[in-house]
C-alpha cells in the first residue's frame, strides 16, 4: 500500500490492523560512470514496495535528497545539509506519530544518510526523555545492503570489486527496475583499494567534493560497476525484500 | 530527461545546452473522499515530465512532502514546517547552482509551499544582495493552476465548484494518470462557501488541524470532486504543460 | 488604545471586553526618488491607529523591518531575513496569546512580508496541529492595498501607474500624514512595465538586490509616484481604515 | 536626520559626511502601576533623536520588542527570544554595512537587551575573525542610565528609590515627553530591596514570569516611581542626549 | 563531589540531601605571553572544586570552550559561538533539571561567557514563562573576580595593573595550581589604558579578532601579568572559594 | 603538549612542525553499578594524552559532554542534542582551522557521539564542496575500542561479556587511571542480550530513557563490568595509544 496512492479513510483503516511503516532513503548523486543518478532512491523505493506487497506494510514517499556534499563534484549530485535532513525525518515522525503510527522503517539506500537520521532520532527521543514519559515509538534505520542475506550474496557475486558507491549490486538493482536505461559500465576496474583506504574514505566518510573527485575520478569507489547484470539485481533485490520483511516485522513486535 | 534517470556525464552534457531545470513540488495530504494524498506530488511531476519531453527540460526529484500542518487532523498527512522546506529549497538551489544551473522553475502542486518557497528564494537572493554583486540565479514558482490557460479552463469546466482542495482539476489530473485507482467521489456536493470565506481559510491561509477538519469534516474545501473525470484531467495536464513551457521559455531568455 | 502608551492594568481592563490586538507590518527600504524609506511601516501605523479610533482596537507596536533584500542596493534599506521575521512573529503571537488574546490582525503595508507571515502563521498552528487540540487563536494578514474599497479607489485614480513599490497610493498616504516632508516626484514616468513582468519581478517576487537596482533604477517599479497627493492620499487612508475595521471585526467574530 | 523620514538619496548623501547610526533599543513591557507598557523603547528613541539633533546622527528605527520574558506575566508585554533579538540585530548590522556605515550606536532602554545584544555583536565580529581580516565596524550598545551625567543625576535626584525597574527616571523621561499621559503613581513606595537583592533579580538578572510576579507584584522593582516628575525628565534627557553625543563622536573617531 | 568521578547512584543519593549543582565555566583562549590558554577553566575549576569540598557541593564537568571571538588571532585559541554556548547551557540545564536539580551555580572564569550565559537563562526562563507555571529552577552566573572579598583583593595586590585579561589575578591562580608550568611573565608592563577604554575594549566589549591583536599586541589587556605570584594565587584562591560558597548556600536557600 | 596548559607563543612553535590536534570525545553519563559518570572522557582523554606522549600530538580540551539521552533516566547523565555537539565540533574545527591545523583526530569514547560527529565533519566538508575549492582539512573520529589491538584484547579479555556500556574494557581503564575509586562491579551479570538485540539497542541505536532504563535496570547494557580490573585496563590503554599513534601518524600524512 502506498501512502502517496491511498485516501486518508484507507490510511484511517490500515491504522486499525497495524502500526507501521516503511519510509525509502535515497540520495541523488552520481553513481559512477553508467550508474543513474537516482539509484539510492530508486533501490530503497523497490525493497520498501516490495515489503508492501509481501508484507502489507505502508510505503510512505521517499525522502530521495540525501547527505551527500562529497559528490557535488560531479553534476546533477543535490545534497542535503545534516541539517536538512534531520528536520525533515523529524517532520515525517512527527507527522506520522500524529495519526498513531508508532513503529518506522526506513530503507536506507545511501550510506551517507545513516549519521543525520540516527542524529534525528535521538534528538526525537531526546524531547520524550527530558519530559520523563515512555513512548512506543520505534525509529530503526537499516542500508539494504547491511541485510544479512544480501550482505552474503553481493561478497559472493562481487567479491572485493563490490566496493563502496556506485557498487555493481545497486548498480544491479537499477538494472533489475529499468533494463533498457543503463549502459554497460567500463570493462576497465577502478583503481584497488585497501579495506583501510575504504573505511576511512567511504561509506559516511568522506573529505570535500574536489578532493573525493580527486580520488574516484569517475566516480567509483572501488567498485567494478560493469560486473552489474539485471539478474543478478533480481536476486539481491528478492533478498532485500525478503530480510527487510523479517527485520520489520520484529520491530512491529517489539515491546 | 530525468534527473534521476541519468548518469552524471549526461547532466554534464545537458548543461552544455541549457541551464534550466525544473523542480516539482507536491504534499502529502489528505484530498477529500475519493482523491489520493499525493495528488499535488503527482500532478506537478506529470507537468514537470510533460515539459521534459515537449522542452527537453531537465526534471529534478519531487520535492513531495509541502507545509500541510492544516491537514493533520486526516490521517496520513505528512506536514514539513516552513523551516525545513525552505532549507530544503535552499539546498536542491545551492547545489544546482554549484553544477552551474541558473534557472530553476518550480512547479508547484500544493498552495501551502507558496509561502516557504517565497521565503526561501529572497533569503537565497539576500545573501547575494549583502555581498554585493550579481547573480545570474533566477528562481520561480509557479502553481500550475493559475497558468492562463489552465485557470480559464478549470473555471470553465468547474465553476464555482472547483473551490480550494482536493478541487475536481487535480482530481481529474490524477485520474488521467492513474485511471484505475481513483474512486468516484460522493454525489453530494461540498457546503457552499463564499468567496470571501475560500481567500481567508484555504490557498495559503489556513488554521490548526483540528479547527481546519471541523470546518472541512471531509477534506473537501468547496470543491466538488466528483465532476472530475480522466478526460478532463487530461485537457488540463495537456494546457498546463503548454503553459508551463511558455512559461518555462521566458525565464531561460530572461537577463 | 496603543498599547506602547498604556499600562499593564489598562491591558488586563481591554482584554474583559475584547481578545483582538493589531499589529502593523512595515519595512524600512527605499520607495523611489521622493518616497520616504519608512513608507510601509507609517502607513500600516496609520490605518491601525485608525482602527484603534474607531473600532477601539489595541495596536501593538509596528514590525517596522521587513523582508527587502531586493532594496538593499539603495541606501538606507534594513532587511530582516525571513528566518528572523518568522521568529520576531512568533514572539508577538506567543507572548500575546499569554496574555488571552486570541485574534491578531496583522496590517501589512510591505509586499515582501507576506510570504514570512504566513510560514510563521502556519508553523505556529502547526505546533497546536501536532500536540493535537483545537486553538481559538486566528491570525490574520492583510496588506491595506488589497482591501476592496482601496483597491478600486488605486485604480481609479493611478490606473496602471499605480505600479508596484514607490506607488501613488503609499506615497500619497505619507503625504497626508507629513505633507511638509515629501518632495515632488519626478515628473518623468518610469519605464511602462508589462502585468507580466509586475506579477514575477515585483509584489513578493524579486531576485537580488544588484540585479533589482539595475532593473529599476530609480527604485519605482512600474510606479508615477509624482502623481500622489495628500488629497489622495486622505481618501486612501480613510478607506483603508474603514475597509480594514469591518475585517477586523470579522476576525473577531469567527469561531 | 530619521532614517524613516528620509528618502535613499539623502542616505547616500549622508554617508558621504558620516558612517555613523543610532540604533534606539527599547522593550514593550509593563512598567509598572503607572509607567507606560513602551517607556523603553521612547526614552532610547528621544535620546537617538535628541542625539540627530544636536549632533546631525541618522537615527534608524528603533527595535521596539526586547528580552522581557520575566515580564511576560503582566498583561501586554510581548517579549522576543534571544535567539530573535540578536537575528534582528545582525539584520539590522548586516544591511547598514552593506550601505558602508561603519559605527553602529545603540541606544538602550532595557536593562535586559544588553545581553543579546553584545552576543550578537561577538558573533557578528566572529564572523569577521574567522575568515581572518579586520574590519572598521564598530558596534557599541549603552544603556542611558549608565551614562555618566545621567548616573550621578537619577542618584541624586532618587537615591535608593530609583530601583532597577519602572525607574522614577525612566517614568520621569516619559513624563516630559508625553505629560498628559501618565499618572500619579502609587504614594506606597514599593518594598525595599537591598543591593544584592537587586543586583540578582533585576537588570539582566530574572526568573520566570510567575517567580517575577510574585517578587514585584505591582511591577516596580525598588523604584517608588511616583517620584518621577516631567522637570526631572527633562533634565534626565538633556543629560543623557548631551553624555551620548560625546561617546558616539568618540566612536566616530576610534581607529 | 565530582560528578565525572560519581556513579549514578552516588548522584540519587546526593540528590536526597541537596538540589544544587556548580558547573565551571572557562574559555579556551591566549592568556599573554606567559598565561596559559586554559586559565579561565582551570581557575573556575579549581574554585567549584573547593566548594565541594567545604559546602560539599556537586561539580559537574567545566565547560571549556568560551566565546572568545576576539582572541582568534593568537594561535591556539578556541572559540564557541554564542548560539553554541547557549544551546551547551541550555542542554546542562535541562538534563541537570530533568533529575531533580533546582539551583545551578555557573562559577565563571571568562567575561565574554556572561552575555551569552545570560541570554541562555532568560530563554529557558521563557519558556516557563510562556508556558505559564511557576518554578523552583534557579540559574545564576557569578564571575570569581566580582566576587566581594576577591574584588577588594585583587585590587589591593595589584592596582590599575589588574587590568582586564590575562590579569595577574588570574596568572597567579594557575601559578597557586601549576607552579611549575608558568614562566614568568615580561618584566615590561603594557600599555597603560584609561578605565573607559578597558570598559569599552575588554570584559565583554571586544571587536574582531585582527583589530584586538592590533590593540594588545602580546594578549595582556591592560594587564601587568608579571606581578603574578603563587602565593596571591593561593590567596586569591582561597578567598574566591570562601565568597563562593556563601553565594551557592544563599542561592539555595531562595524561595 | 596540551593546548590548556600551552600559551599562544608555544602553539605557535608547534604549527611550524606539525599540523595535527587531537581532541577527546567523552559523554557525562551512567555507567552502571560502578562505573563513573566521566568514563567516557576520561578514558578518550587518557588515550590522547598519551599520544601527546609518544608522538608529540597537540591535545586540545575534551568534549565531555555527549548525545546521550537515552541514558537520561539515570541520575547524573547529561545530554546534549545532535545540534548542539555538531555546532561545537563546527566552532573547534573552525577556530583550529583558522590557526592553520590541518589535521583533527577525535579520540572517541562514546557511541553515541559517532553520528552527530559524522554529520558535523559532512556539513563542514559542504561548505567547501558548494564553494568549489579544495581543502587540506582532514577530520577523522575514531572510537577507542575499534582499533584494531584494542578490539581484539577486549574481545579476548572479556568474550562475550564485552557488551555494549559500562563494558569491563572501559570500568578496565577507569580502574588503571583512578584506581582507588572504582568500587567492585555486581557479581552478578547482567542479562544475556542476543547480537541482534545489541546491534539495534545499543551503540548509537537507542530509543527514550524510560525505555532504556526499563531493558537496563542497573545501566549496563550486556557487559559484566566486575570483569574488569586496573591491570586489564593498563594493558587496554596501551594498546589504544599505540594503535591511534599510527592511525593519527596516517592521517597527519594523507595527501
Amino acid at each position: 500500500m502506498k501512502l502517496q496512492l491511498s485516501t486518508w479513510q484507507e490510511v484511517d483503516a490500515y491504522l486499525k490492523r497495524s502500526k507501521g511503516v516503511v519510509v525509502p532513503l535515497g540520495s541523488t548523486e552520481q553513481h559512477g560512470p553508467n550508474g543513474l543518478i537516482g539509484t539510492d532512491a530508486l533501490c530503497a523505493t523497490a525493497i520498501a514496495e516490495g515489503m508492501a506487497e509481501r508484507a502489507g506494510a505502508l510505503v510512505a514517499p521517499a525522502i530521495t535528497i540525501g547527505a551527500a556534499q562529497f559528490n557535488l563534484g560531479f553534476a546533477g549530485t543535490i545534497s542535503a545539509r545534516s541539517s536538512t535532513l534531520i528536520a525533515l525525518i523529524e517532520d515525517y515522525v512527527r507527522s506520522l506519530a500524529r495519526h498513531g503510527f508508532e513503529r518506522l522503517y526506513f530503507v536506507n539506500g545511501h550510506g551517507g544518510n545513516v549519521a543525520p537520521a540516527k542524529a534525528a532520532f535521538q534528538d526525537l527521543y531526546g524531547e520524550q526523555s527530558l519530559a520523563g514519559g515512555k513512548t512506543r515509538l520505534r525509529l530503526r534505520i537499516r542500508s539494504w545492503w547491511e541485510l544479512p542475506t544480501v550482505d552474503r550474496m553481493r561478497r559472493e557475486l562481487f567479491g572485493d570489486w563490490e566496493g563502496m558507491h556506485a557498487t555493481p549490486s545497486e548498480v544491479a538493482i537499477t538494472q533489475a527496475l529499468y533494463p533498457a536505461l543503463i549502459a554497460a559500465g567500463p570493462a576497465e576496474p577502478p583503481r584497488r583499494l585497501t579495506p583501510e583506504f575504504l573505511r576511512d574514505h567511504a561509506g559516511d566518510n568522506h573529505y570535500d567534493a574536489a578532493t573525493h573527485r580527486r580520488d574516484f575520478p569517475d566516480g567509483r569507489v572501488g567498485s567494478h560497476s560493469a560486473l552489474a547484470s539485471a539478474a543478478h539485481g533480481a536476486r539481491l533485490l528478492d533478498a532485500a525484500i525478503a530480510d527487510a520483511v523479517v527485520d520489520y516485522q520484529a520491530l512491529l513486535e517489539e515491546k
